[in-house]
């Protein structure tokens, strides 16, 4: 695999990146266009390609070096299929074959993976769970999202919607998620979520410091949740122990379903560090149980950003690994 | 494969069975023997493999036609290792390395799987899955037993803990399980806890026609629930319909976790039939999400009390496929 490359694209609603990377996942090139979902599907699809083409280039490796193209997208999709099929924030590529198209413009084997998929795999290959084969990683963001590797390969499902962690119930008949269901822990862990759960209680006439900001039309963040609860406000406080309790609750039932060695966590709410780990790791012990010692341990993610460009990439080099594109 | 054969031995508390199989899960010989645990672990050993001698014997097949010999034990157990660690019941086999003991004293290749997994594996091969490649299955009975096959394999975990099922919390804060969890469906939905969670509420002060048995100093069990359900007995239609829902809980979270093609309900309690099937389907249907209809069937088991035995004949058979002992 000396002299071999595979392109890494990470498919956003706002900017497409791509990148090629080595067997070791050495990132050769990097670079970031924007998606233009505005100008439309076949514009989009241009500049999947387009990017792919460009992180070949500047990298200045040989075409013919160059052995797989993986894209990481919104999901849902069909791997197996190559297959993108109704993605919420890229509506103008509902059920566009993408792999067949990029492999037939490029010339080049191409692979697609659901994004959160990408990124696991990316924390696996070359991140937080580069030493281990079993792992669980939770994407938390706007939404909670997940990926599993189970004895080193990606868990898809028969139906490919496996590891939708966010849509784990948590709380019997709890909080109402956009998916449908009651308690999901999405519904009380996600960025967006946690904060939409303070204002309905503060809107319910509980005190709050975060009152005066809603006075002001102004749209609660996670931000403002870490910040007032760590300023001793007892509602804020409240939300985030939720949050962290539902995630570790998470977390039992994943140690309990595949299992894992190790869970990490990623996504931008991670930038609140131990606030968030240390009550994670503590409900994780309170909520487990004690017949066995089988605790993952739990570990932020280290690629940051480009997990899921690092993590297309990857997933291209097991296609390769396996010939099975 | 022809003219070879695979031994299953499913290892009880009380039975021992044993009995051959060929590779398409035709059994040519059945046997049960009493496990003796009062007469201590060297008793036991020789059970097992005096069972798996009869086995061989009773089939009148050649010795060198045998291939393997699989053994389904209670665990926790490695089945990397071979080895019996600490199962409740069988404590007189704490730390045995049943696998290599029975290979060096058979001079027949053996493989150790937990007796969840084996029966989850049996319906896989010769059962209700035999017609999928991605199934869960839960064993009700005493307790609340799991196994995961995701595209074809087993799924241990990086631990050999993995499929815990019973063990999902359901229910944030609720009953007691013996594991030392809240919530567990264990605690809701096994035979046992079940009847638990009625006497419960009875000596709480709930109202219930089972009290009655329990004023005549009489253990209340799964069949009393159900009858008394059956007849109108408004607590006794809670407390099942609260197993059912517990249970339904527990298939949503797989759906999104491995995402199986199909559900596989085993284990004493399905004698309830359609009592127990259309309520969890029906709780299923109001507990899944709305996004996606990647919906799992829910179906009983087929093999009954020779899914242990068939399914540990099955793993020897996949460990001979694979060479991986």
């Amino acid at each position: 695999m000396a002299n071999q490359y595979c392109v890494g694209v990470d498919l956003g609603g706002t900017n497409i990146k791509a990148g090629l990377l080595d067997a070791d996942a050495k990132v050769l090139s990097k670079l970031s266009l924007p998606t233009e979902i505005e100008a439309g599907r076949e514009r989009v699809i241009q500049n999947i390609i387009g990017s792919a083409e460009r992180a070949i280039a500047e990298a200045g490796v040989k075409r013919e070096q160059v052995v797989g193209i993986g894209i990481g997208s919104p999901g849902p999709l069909s791997h197996r299929q190559g297959l993108i099929i109704n993605p919420g924030n890229l509506t103008c590529l509902q059920n566009l074959p993408l792999r067949d198209i990029v492999t037939q413009k490029t010339g080049i084997k191409s692979t697609v993976e659901n994004d959160a998929n990408a990124a696991a795999w990316g924390e696996f290959w070359a991140g937080a769970g580069k030493d281990v084969q079993d792992l669980v990683m939770f994407t938390l963001g706007t939404g909670v999202g997940g990926g599993i590797i189970v004895d080193g390969k990606m868990l898809r499902g028969y139906f490919e919607n496996g590891a939708e962690l966010g849509h784990i119930i948590v709380r019997h008949g709890g909080r109402a998620c956009s998916c449908g269901q009651l308690g999901c822990v999405e519904a009380y862990s996600s960025a967006h979520n946690l904060a939409r759960y303070a204002e309905d209680l503060i809107a319910a006439g509980r005190p709050s410091s975060l009152k005066s900001l809603m006075d002001k039309g102004q749209m609660l963040m996670a931000e403002h949740i870490v910040d007032a609860a760590k300023a001793g406000d007892a509602l804020a406080a409240h939300v985030w122990d939720e949050a962290c309790s539902c995630l570790a609750a998470t977390i039992v039932i994943m140690q309990h379903v595949t299992n894992p060695q190790r869970v990490v966590l990623a996504g931008g709410m991670i930038a609140a560090g131990n606030f968030l780990l240390e009550p994670i790791r503590n409900h994780f012990k309170k909520l487990t149980w004690h017949l066995l010692d089988d605790f993952p341990d739990i570990q932020f993610a280290t690629l940051g950003n480009d997990a899921g460009l690092i993590g297309a990439a990857g997933c291209a080099w097991e296609a390769h690994r396996l010939n099975d594109w």
